[in-house]
């Protein structure tokens, strides 16, 4: 076939893929100001991840010496891509480019690939199913940049996949691994599980400038929990806190210990905001949560499986991004909404947008005009 | 009719019905360590109410010189126990009692008039659709405190009610207000309406227990927008915070003044917690929220209906005690389950219950046990 590809940009944060990348990986991420605000940023960042690389480095060794997201990512993306091709024919050939925030491949390194396959049409589409400033948010802007740093900002007609919370098939392919994660108890204990669902936590101050990232978290874990049809006793938790800050609770940690003073002996943990795995679930969910949960008494702590190589999963990949594409939309409706606290102007945009949109809670502030007109749309 | 009745004991909050009952219900909420935790509280709590009567005494006056909780609710039960003698012929009839947390009619004076009407089935039904720890399971915690000290611990066999947050009629009911909310826009400028649903807020001590609240306000959030079938913008918030602790936010008035900054002009503030209008909504939502709104340049404030004397909630509140009564449980599956980080061993008790229900996540403390032999199951 002559035509070029239908780009599908999958966004995710990245990992280290060996040892030696861990310490530039924590640099990357400790001074983007997009995911994480610290005081003094520019001195503290920089600090916490030195402090940080040797304990992360064990970390990495001990789940096979790098981090498999890379492996995941790509995989699902070919299963999506297959079954895009047959799905929408009118946009075929389908290809995925990964662009990781952090690490390799970058934005830029998947923009440079597109633009030598000829792309003209791109989808953005963010592996976080719930939307985060600082996470989708945070990708889709060092994207943007990233074409303007390459020239390319005229290159490919965009639109954004920005969030997908409740997509009926994801939300049946999580459930499934719910339930093949309840199949590690015996049937007759089923009933004294607690099912609980854990995603990565935000800054209160993210939070508390209107991030949507709580609310749809809570809505996917309403829907699992709708469809699983059994009562299962439930609880949401947040993991993975870093630094001198407060952050949304429960935390996971505490909820784990706490169930054990309490007596409780089976739980069952969902990584509800992961997609694949990666250091979060191997190694803190399974190795560091896992021990303290033998400690605190839990004899049986269990993890629903991630989706890595679940066909379900690809399935609903496929399925979100062919109705995106249908729709005909730059973005969701929610996408041009900033959050109400947000003074980075640079947020909500799309570069070059299939379609016009609306990004609604202008900043008054002077540099928001130009980034309007850099970034605005080619009506 | 010669049978007693079953008895709805509808319970809330409450609100001072005339000015002179301000401080003691202040008084009475600011000691209550289930609903507020504050360092010193036994003198910092009065400190506050005291501080606080006159200003609060003013926003009564301003709004009619009492709150109207006590009579929406009795309108609300009334109606309610219409529907369910003909719903439910064989637990008719029905009778509803008001318990308020703070003032009258209190638990006390609710299960007096239950034991001279010879009540013996009773069922105790929160009108706070979400649950949590500081209203529904205060409520509930106080019930069965003031059972003991009337000596009716053995008078009535008991059920709860203890949440409701995505019951389909509730959910139908609350997005008719929304609807019924955004008719006060011109159909031309809806698009450009944000509907920002808006919650009471809760410390963040109380969330970082594993309080549910903020779960089932998203829940409830995510079937409203599924439910109004149009993509409206939207956000969710929290309201009334109060005292010098961190609460959960985004705070409904800091959103309101940066929405203002932003230059929208159009929102729809939806009370999505409260089930009739009282001084969080006709004083905070309506008087000092509007007065920041028109200062912030928001030219369109507006606020969806309280349920209020809306029939359809009516046939909520009796479809959701009907199906409760038909299924013969004592709780929800949810109940029994406490918060991870509760150290308060008189939760999640049900006096009497009518069926065998699990209380787990059990504390290992010594008066726990003495808890569980007083409250336990009849059998």
């Amino acid at each position: 076939m002559d035509r070029p590809p239908t780009a599908v940009v999958m966004l995710n944060l990245g990992g280290p893929k060996r040892l030696d990348e861990v310490r530039p990986f924590l640099l990357e991420l400790f001074v983007d100001r997009e995911i994480i605000q610290l005081p003094f940023q520019s001195v503290l960042g920089p600090f916490i991840a030195k402090r940080r690389t040797a304990s992360v480095q064990r970390h990495y060794a001990e789940i096979g010496g790098g981090s498999p997201i890379l492996h995941w990512t790509d995989l699902q993306g070919r299963g999506m891509c297959e079954r895009l091709d047959a799905l929408c024919p009118e946009s075929a050939p389908h290809k995925h480019y990964v662009a990781f925030r952090y690490g390799e491949p970058s934005s830029e390194t998947a923009l440079r690939q597109m633009s030598a396959d000829g792309v003209v049409r791109a989808v953005a589409f963010t592996q976080y199913p719930q939307f985060s400033c600082a996470t989708t948010g945070s990708s889709l802007n060092e994207l943007w940049r990233a074409a303007r740093r390459l020239g390319l900002q005229e290159a490919f007609d965009w639109s954004v996949i920005d969030r997908w919370p409740t997509h009926e098939l994801f939300i049946e392919a999580m459930t499934s691994t719910v339930e093949r994660g309840l199949e590690q108890f015996a049937e007759a204990d089923r009933d004294d599980v607690i099912v609980l669902f854990s995603a990565h936590s935000l800054p209160m101050s993210v939070v508390n400038r209107g991030d949507a990232y709580p609310l749809e978290v809570g809505a996917g874990v309403h829907e699992v929990m709708k469809r699983l049809g059994r009562p299962y006793e439930h609880l949401l938790a947040y993991q993975s806190e870093v630094g001198p800050v407060p952050w949304l609770g429960p935390s996971t940690e505490s909820v784990i210990r706490q169930l054990g003073v309490k007596k409780r002996r089976r739980v069952l943990v969902v990584p509800i905001a992961f997609t694949s795995d990666h250091i979060e679930t191997l190694h803190e969910l399974d190795i560091e949560y896992g021990e303290l949960a033998r400690e605190a008494g839990i004899t049986e702590y269990r993890r629903a499986p991630a989706f890595n190589d679940l066909p379900l999963f690809q399935d609903a990949l496929a399925a979100v991004v062919a109705e995106h594409l249908r729709s005909g939309a730059a973005c969701s409706d929610q996408y041009g909404l900033r959050c109400p606290g947000c003074v980075n102007p640079q947020c909500r945009n799309v570069l070059r947008p299939v379609a016009p949109y609306r990004r609604t809670n202008m900043s008054p502030r002077p540099d928001d005009g130009q980034y309007e007109k850099a970034w605005g749309a080619k009506t």
